[in-house]
């Protein structure tokens, strides 16, 4: 390895430079104070835990994104978190133990194995909301609601783009499924099959399953688009899989809620989407926005993840990566207001002087050699026996 | 492993609960805004790099820190980082290229294999900043300056407590080592023995060298205290070891500027305290606050690290772990404002409302079910056709 091949990061994984950096945290703290105004308080979960308490009841997917080390205090294995919900579910479940409502919100780096899909940071920073402790639409429609004041306060949506909904309801798969009476291996593949929307995949499974049974799970795939959907969904499994319908109907109401708060989003109804980890038991949601193909943000209801804490609780959520809603957002470049030299003169006055100026905001540069910083336009200079801010070309 | 094991954290990692993470983020907010007042520029660096990255040039005890893993897309090792500081000098060395004088800060989630000391965090959350480009002593003056506003507006040192900076210099190690001639496994224990400031095991080590180095070395155990140690030190190393004597002489100079800038501030010398890592090349720093046996911020110069890079910068810096200092506050409860708790009534007029109110900072929290959130100490009600805020008790 020579020198020059030193500073390579890992693929997926990268570093955010000046400017860029001041916008992340810009916007970290734009959507904390956010979430603080809806009555979310802040976590900070760590970033391992042990891989029994990160993984646990959670699926093979998250299984697999997370890196896992030995801890030489205790020889247990560690997991480096690769997603925060399932901590902040475990903060509140234990933790807190609290029986009431309970609003909880966090950012913060997390890492993949792999890139979940195939230009993904394989280290997303992670900002999320979670409402524990209510099981109904109301809760899901608030943090839905959250999710897309997010999007709104980070100024994804201007002009010319319009944000899209994205429903699904994981009821619905889960009554097909059950109607269908399959193995647990077989489930396993119509899941992962249904994940990654392979019909030719799908088809090659279900040869082994009842022609019946074979074509409601079909049916899931092509069941997504505008509000007919739900009218097709409830024509197909109103006889087969009557569960299905409660699911349905949720969908609606979910629906009615958010137009009549949201009149400029379009909604995208998708009942083959489970939004993956195998963790959602309800509503599920995701936003895209146009001409972007990844989820921008995406989250969903996730009743049974306190419950291998010793506290089921109702549970839903969101998240988003702040890092790639900062890659999206067009740069305005603002005028930054320059900044201001300081001379390497030992002079109380002039140390006075600069602790002011810093503490109105101005940004103050010491000059240690001769030369000024590029950024200065304007410099403090001793005009009688006191210290005055002049140009830089004065 | 039960459902009450669960929740178990490892030993030294810790999560921050709501109250005590939202004082973390002001915290960092506060401070990061201090550093942006003296012109460091915020970069976020990345929670893992290859081994290689990580390490290099770094000496033994970095190593020993930081947790490895293989990473599934390269076959290769990959570290999680330890410390922040040799990752922003790969950034100046590399990403920015810069020939001028560069201000970098940084604050990110850190991960140690085991404690430094034995109460220390695993996970502390490494707050810095970084000076690039100049070897003078002004800059390591202006960022221990930085270091003693970091933690005066962190509010550490309030009435009772008062702020000691330790100030050592490696070059007076440096010269003393040279002149005593140790091969290099002595010198690796002697560092080692120095570090941990254990005059018994120094003393064994010593055994094997020359009276003369032995006498040299042990001195350096007793260098610490007020100004008579830079007397002292002069006149036990002028003749053995005159290198010692340049570096004598800029610690004189660096406590002059203090004092200068900060004339509350005790100063303390240490010429056995090397600071760890290997890493520094120069003046070396920490600030204790009374009662604290830890140090609450240290750093000190590294001209070396980017050289491993391909390009040799002068470096000077300094880092604080953010949960170490806002345990250490004493904390002011106070009085929170109270939220506003909003009816679950789906009305245009109301969200309106609603919206308007956290706009302005208040904190609103919907009422999903008929329960309020307790921490609401007034609600939206409908008045004729208007919502207005009411006690929540009217």
């Amino acid at each position: 390895m020579t020198s020059t091949d030193r500073w390579q990061l890992p693929d997926g994984i990268e570093e955010v430079l000046p400017g860029q950096a001041a916008r992340v945290e810009q916007l970290r703290r734009d959507l904390l104070d956010l979430f603080c105004s809806w009555g979310y308080e802040l976590v900070i979960p760590p970033l391992v835990e042990f891989t029994e308490s990160l993984l646990v009841g959670l699926g093979a997917d998250l299984d697999l994104l997370t890196f896992k080390m030995t801890d030489q205090l205790s020889g247990r294995s560690l997991g480096v978190r690769a997603d925060i919900t399932p901590q902040v579910a475990r903060i509140d479940a234990h933790s807190l133990g609290s029986d009431a409502v309970t609003r909880l919100c966090y950012a913060g780096s997390t890492l993949h194995t792999r890139p979940k899909t195939p230009m993904a940071s394989r280290s997303p920073i992670q900002l999320g909301a979670e409402l524990y402790g209510d099981g109904s639409l109301a809760a899901d429609a608030e943090v839905i609601g959250l999710m897309l004041a997010t999007l709104g306060a980070a100024g994804v949506c201007k002009a010319d783009k319009t944000l899209t909904l994205d429903l699904g309801h994981v009821g619905v798969y889960e009554a097909v499924l059950k109607a269908a009476e399959l193995d647990d291996a077989t489930e396993e593949q119509v899941f992962d099959a249904l994940q990654r929307k392979s019909k030719p995949d799908l088809e090659e499974i279900l040869e082994r399953v009842s022609p019946d049974s074979a074509e409601m799970i079909l049916a899931l795939l092509e069941l997504h688009g505008d509000d007919t959907v739900l009218a097709r969904a409830r024509e197909a499994f109103a006889d087969v899989a009557p569960a299905a319908v409660t699911a349905i109907g949720a969908l609606e109401q979910i629906a009615a809620i958010i137009r009549n708060q949201h009149n400029d989003i379009g909604i995208y109804f998708d009942l083959a989407e489970l939004r993956g980890y195998h963790y959602h038991t309800g509503i599920v949601f995701a936003a895209y926005v146009d001409g972007h193909g990844q989820a921008l943000a995406n989250g969903g209801r996730y009743d049974n993840v306190g419950e291998v804490f010793g506290r089921a609780r109702p549970a839903t959520g969101f998240a988003t990566d702040l890092k790639a809603v900062v890659r999206l957002l067009t740069q305005d470049e603002q005028a930054q207001p320059g900044a201001i030299s300081a001379p390497a003169v030992d002079d109380a006055e002039l140390i006075r002087a600069v602790a002011a100026l810093r503490a109105q905001g101005e940004v103050v540069i010491n000059m240690l050699g001769s030369e000024a910083d590029p950024r200065c336009d304007r410099r403090l200079v001793a005009e009688n026996t006191q210290w005055v801010v002049k140009p830089i070309n004065d």
